[in-house]
């Protein structure tokens, strides 16, 4: 498989991170980028919970995590589920509605990125107490990590990492 | 793209187990199938460390987990590096241990399988307390979590999520 350039990556980087904020938005969840905090590389504080895809394709070979802390989670899911779903890292109806948000984050740009034949795995979702990712030591893989505040309250990371 | 069947989902089950325990074994890894706990859904206690990968292609949709807890992350690190890498949750190279070890079991099922055109995500490593993952509610997705005794100590999770 051909490996994306830096050039490449860098822009599906902002569009994942435009794609996250926008769909948010959409779903009465506001959050702004910190951007102070932005790392190539990885950088999260405890988090509580992790939705993870996988998208290959297209020269795409990559990871898309969101993760959060537990004001950031209940933040989501009440606004997402307009109250509807009470926020309980015990059950799995409330936490995946964080794999549906990572869903259509990720659908909405592979789209605006016009990647063409790129697949999406299901979403693995993960609970725990201080959830952080690790740097791969594997040469050739670049990871991202874009800290946005959520207008409720809390923290949600993006955390994004490709072959190239 | 086709999902795949019951039975050929049953078959890659079966062939990401038996090529978990052989890539186990070469580096110095008895492991045991813990047949009474195997179960399709998710059932892992407790997990410190957990590494993830993408499997795209060839009718193929999914995520492959590998999720430990503290005495079999150890056993691991410390049996795959031959004795060099000391086991820390804290260090990176200690846990990439753990992606490379999903990596080759990935690419041993699938060469096995005979799947053509699958690529698979770098991993994305995980730590964390008491670690589990969470079904899934969508429809159309099935997960199984196979459980192995780790004969130095400790509990390894591989835990399958496939479309079909």
């Amino acid at each position: 498989m051909r490996s994306m350039g830096a050039e490449k990556i860098a822009a599906l980087v902002n569009t994942f991170g435009m794609s996250l904020i926008s769909v948010s938005k959409e779903m009465g969840v506001q959050l702004s980028l910190v951007k102070s905090e932005v790392a190539q590389g990885v950088n999260t504080s405890g988090s509580c919970c992790a939705a993870l895809v996988g998208v290959v394709g297209g020269g795409l070979q990559g990871t898309i995590v969101v993760m959060l802390d537990e004001p950031g989670f209940g933040a989501v899911v009440t606004a997402m589920s307009g109250g509807m779903i009470q926020p309980s890292l015990e059950d799995p109806v409330s936490m995946s509605v964080i794999g549906e948000l990572t869903n259509m984050v990720s659908g909405r740009a592979l789209i605006q990125s016009s990647l063409q034949g790129v697949d999406v795995t299901p979403p693995q979702i993960i609970t725990g107490a201080g959830i952080r990712t690790i740097p791969t030591q594997s040469p050739g893989i670049r990871t991202f990590t874009l800290p946005f505040r959520v207008a409720q309250g809390g923290t949600l990371y993006l955390i994004l990492s490709f072959h190239g």
